[in-house]
C-alpha cells in the first residue's frame, strides 16, 4: 500500500514529492511542542493537486494534514496521525487586487504581510495583522482565524473574508460565500471552514475584504503603578467614546525583559504599560488622545507620554514586537498561552495569576491585546526539569479554568490543535463538543483531515507539553 | 396523538397555548407570500420550555417552526410543513447591557429597536439596523442575519454575536461562543447558526457586542443624471479613503414614489440619489465630505447637497425610510428582491433591471444599501393578472442569474426561507449544496427544525409568489 501510494503521488507531484527521512522530519514541528514524521511530504500548487491527492487519501485512508509556514502555537500542522503533509508554501503566486471592489484574491500559500503591501499601495488595508505576518501564510491565518492587535477596532482574519475555495473531505472542489459582505444565501460555511484547524475542510483560495486605509495614527503609552488598575483603565478608555485601533498591555516583567533585550530606556519601575494608538484623519487624533487623558485621569491614572513624532511612534511599537525575541532569548522554552476575556474581568485575571506565580515558583510574564481581552501570559520553563514541567502544566490548567469561570475562552487567536485539546469539554460542555463532533463526522466521516486536532483524547486531561 | 400532543403542550403553556383555526390562522403569514396554517401555537418564554417542546416534537415527530415578530420577507416564519409554531414575541423580558464589557444580553423576542435604546443611554452602538427594527424581534434578527444600512461601515448583525445560548434539535441547551470579541475554541457555531434561518438550532439568547457610539453624524445627497454613473460613484467614495457610515441609493423611479406620497420637494428629475452619512468627531465630518466631493468631482459628478442642520439631516434618512411604504401604497403586491454584487458591478446590474423592465413591462424600484453592493429591486404587481405574475417570475430570475453571473448573491439580508430555495444550486452548485444538506442532516437528522427552507425542493425551479 505505502508503495502504491508513493508511486501515485510521485507520478503527479515529483521532485515536490518528499519522502525519505532527512525530509520528512524537517515537516514534523511547529511553534508548540512535539515532533511527529509524516510518511509523505507534497508540495501541492493548484486546486486540482489538492484535490487529487484528497482522493489518494481517500483510497488509502491515509491523513491529510494541511501546513503553512508551520508558525503555530498551537499544534494546527502537526501530523500527528503521521499520513500526508500537504505543504502550501510553495503555492504562493496567485495574488490579485480588485481596488473597486475592495477585494483580494490569494492562494493559500502567499505571505500576510505581502497582501497587507499590495492593498498599501492603493490605499487600502487588509486589517488582521498576527505577530508573525512576515513569514505566515494566509491558509494558516484562515485555518487558525488569526488575530493580531487591530483586534479591538477592526476584528481578526474571519472579519475579512468574503469568499473561499475549498476541497472538501471526499475530494469536492467547491466555493463558500462570494465576493459581498452582505450574504446570506445558505449556512455561512465561509465562517465555519474559518478557524476549523484544516479539520473540516482544505482551503485553496480565498476572497477577502479591504478597507480604506487610515490617513494617521497617532500612539501614546500610559504607565501604571498596579496591575489592577492598568486592567481598570481598558474599560475606561473603550468606554469613553473613542475607538482605538490597538490597545496593548505590557506587564513589568515583559517591560524588562525587552529593556534587557534592546535597551531602549523604557520605565522599568512601571507596574505595567499600556500602548494605545488612534487611528484616522490626522485633524483628530490628539483630540481623542485628549478624550482618552480625561478617561483615565478620573480613575486617577496620569502617566501619559503621546509620541510626537513617526520615529517615537515605531520606538513603542517596536517595545511590544521585541516581547516575545526577548524572552525567547533567554534560553529556556517558552509556553505562550492564549485567553481571552471579558473586559472587566482583565484585573482579576492579572490578580490570579500574581498569584500563581507565586505560587507555582514560575517565571510567568503577561502581555496582549488588551483592548480585545486577549492576554498572553507566557511562561518560561526549563523543560528537563520534570518537577518544573509539571508546575507549568498544573499553573496553565488553574489559568485556563479561571478564564472559563470569569466567562471567558480557552484561545482567542491561537487555536486549540493539540495543545487546548484536553481542556474543549471544561469550556463547552459535554453536549457543547458533542454537536461540533457532529458536523466533522458529517463532513469528514472517514476522519482524514488533520486528525487529532481540537477534539479531546480520550484518557488525555492537561497541556500537552512532552512529546510522545 | 393529535390529542395526546394537544394534551401534553397545554399541560406545559395552558393560556399559552392556541389551537383553535381562527388563532392558528393568524400565525400563519409574514412579509413574503403564501399562507400556511401550522397544527398548534405555543408562546415560549423560557429555553427550559423550548428544550420540553422539541423534546414533544422528537416524541410526535412533528416540525417547529419559530417566529419572531413575523416581518421576514423570504418566509423563514412561515409553518409549511405544518407542526407546531413557536412564538417567542412574548419573550421578551431580559435584556441586560453589562456596559464595562461592551454586552448586551437578550432573550429572543425583545424588539431590536430597545437594544439600540439601551446602548445608546450608555453612549453605545448596536449597529444592526434593519428597516423593520422599531417592530422586529432580535431573534428574527440572529436567525436571518439581519442588515440594514449600517453594513458598509459596521457588517450586519452576524459581526455583532459573540455567544448565543441555543436548543439542540434533540433538545439539548448548549451554549456556543462565549464574551469575546477573540474566540477560536472550537468551530464557529455562533456564526453557523446565525443566518440559518432556524433551521439547525433554535436561538434563546444572544450576547451582542456594543462599540462606542459615534460623537456625531453628516449626511449628503448626491444627484446623478444617470443611473451607470451613480453606480460609478460608488466605488469611487469607498476608495477615497473615508469611510461612510451609511450608502443609500434610490433610483429615479423610488424617488417620485416618495415625492407623490409625502411631498417632500424632492428633485423628481434626477437618474437616482445617493445618501451618504459619515460618522465620528463632529470636527472631521465636513472634511471627509470635501474629500467625497473631490473623489466625485473626478468623475464628473457635481451636484452634492450637505445637510447642514440635525433636521436636514433627518428629513434626507426619511426619504429612505419612506420608500417601502410609498410603495405599499400603490395598492399593488410588492416583490422584494436583495441581490448584493460587488461594488464594480452596481453599474452593469443598474442597466440590466433598465433592459428588464422594458422587456417584461414591468413596474420595477431600485434602491437599497449601495455602500456594501446590497440592492432591493422591487416590483409592484397586480397578483391577480396572472399573465403580469408570470413575467414578474420571469424577471426575477433573470435578475438572480445575472447577479450570480456577476460574482453576486442571490441575498444580502433577507434569507432564502421558501422565496428562493429553487434558485440556490444555480449560485452554490450541486456540491455546495450537498455539503450545506450535511451539515442540516448532521443536526436535525430528523428535520424537525424549520423544514422546507433553504433547500432547493424537487421539481421547483422558481420564485414562489402563488400560495399552493
Amino acid at each position: 500500500m505505502y508503495e502504491d501510494l508513493r508511486n501515485s503521488l510521485e507520478s503527479i507531484f515529483e521532485e515536490r514529492l518528499f519522502y525519505k527521512i532527512e525530509d520528512r522530519i524537517s515537516y514534523g514541528y511547529d511553534g508548540s511542542f512535539g515532533q511527529h514524521t509524516p510518511d509523505f511530504v507534497v508540495q501541492v500548487k493548484s486546486a486540482e493537486e489538492v484535490q487529487t491527492v484528497v482522493k489518494l487519501a481517500n483510497k488509502f485512508n491515509v491523513p491529510i494534514t494541511p501546513r503553512g509556514a508551520s508558525t503555530s502555537l498551537s499544534g494546527g500542522p502537526l501530523p500527528v496521525e503521521k499520513g500526508i503533509l500537504m505543504d502550501f508554501s510553495q503555492w504562493d503566486h496567485y495574488l490579485e487586487i480588485f481596488p473597486d471592489d475592495l477585494l483580494i484574491k490569494a492562494s493559500p500559500g502567499v505571505i500576510t504581510s505581502d497582501i497587507h503591501k499590495l492593498a498599501d499601495q492603493y490605499n487600502l488595508m487588509y486589517p488582521p495583522d498576527p505577530s508573525s505576518s512576515s513569514i505566515c501564510t494566509i491558509g494558516g491565518n484562515l485555518a487558525e482565524n488569526a488575530g493580531g492587535p487591530r483586534g479591538v477596532k477592526y476584528g481578526v482574519t474571519k472579519d475579512y473574508v468574503l469568499g473561499l475555495e475549498i476541497v472538501t473531505a471526499s475530494g469536492e472542489i467547491i466555493n463558500t460565500g462570494g465576493n459581498t459582505v452582505k450574504n446570506v444565501t445558505g449556512y455561512d460555511l465561509t465562517k465555519l471552514i474559518i478557524g476549523s484547524e484544516g479539520t473540516l475542510a482544505i482551503i485553496t483560495e480565498a476572497t477577502l475584504r479591504l478597507i480604506p486605509k487610515p490617513l494617521a495614527t497617532k500612539t501614546a503609552m500610559i504607565l501604571f503603578d498596579d496591575l489592577y488598575t492598568a486592567g481598570k483603565s481598558i474599560s475606561a478608555i473603550l468606554t469613553s467614546g473613542v475607538r482605538p485601533s490597538k490597545m496593548e498591555i505590557l506587564d513589568n516583567n515583559s517591560l524588562n525583559r525587552v529593556e534587557d533585550y534592546a535597551h531602549l530606556n523604557l520605565p522599568r519601575e512601571a507596574a505595567a504599560i499600556l500602548l494605545v494608538e488612534v487611528d484616522g484623519h490626522p485633524s483628530i487624533l490628539d483630540k481623542e488622545l485628549i478624550t482618552i487623558k480625561e478617561a483615565l485621569t478620573k480613575i486617577g491614572v496620569d502617566k501619559i507620554e503621546i509620541a510626537e513624532s513617526a520615529e517615537e511612534e515605531e520606538k513603542l511599537w517596536q517595545v511590544r514586537k521585541l516581547v516575545s525575541p526577548a524572552i525567547v532569548k533567554s534560553g529556556y522554552t517558552k509556553i505562550s498561552e492564549d485567553i481571552t476575556l471579558p473586559l472587566s474581568k482583565i484585573p482579576d485575571m492579572f490578580e490570579k495569576i500574581d498569584k500563581i506565580k507565586k505560587e507555582y515558583d514560575l517565571n510567568i510574564v503577561v502581555f496582549g491585546h488588551a483592548g480585545d481581552g486577549n492576554l498572553h501570559p507566557t511562561i518560561n520553563t526549563n523543560m528537563r526539569d520534570q518537577g518544573e514541567v509539571g508546575r507549568v502544566e498544573d499553573a496553565v490548567e488553574e489559568i485556563f479554568n479561571y478564564a472559563i469561570a470569569l466567562g471567558g475562552t480557552l484561545s482567542g487567536e491561537h487555536g486549540i490543535g493539540t495543545m487546548k485539546r484536553a481542556f474543549m469539554t471544561n469550556e463547552m460542555g459535554e453536549s457543547g463538543v458533542l454537536f461540533q463532533k457532529a458536523i466533522k463526522q458529517a463532513l469528514d466521516p472517514k476522519n482524514l483531515l488533520n486528525p487529532s486536532k481540537i477534539f479531546p483524547i480520550a484518557g488525555e486531561k492537561r497541556l500537552v507539553l512532552r512529546n510522545d
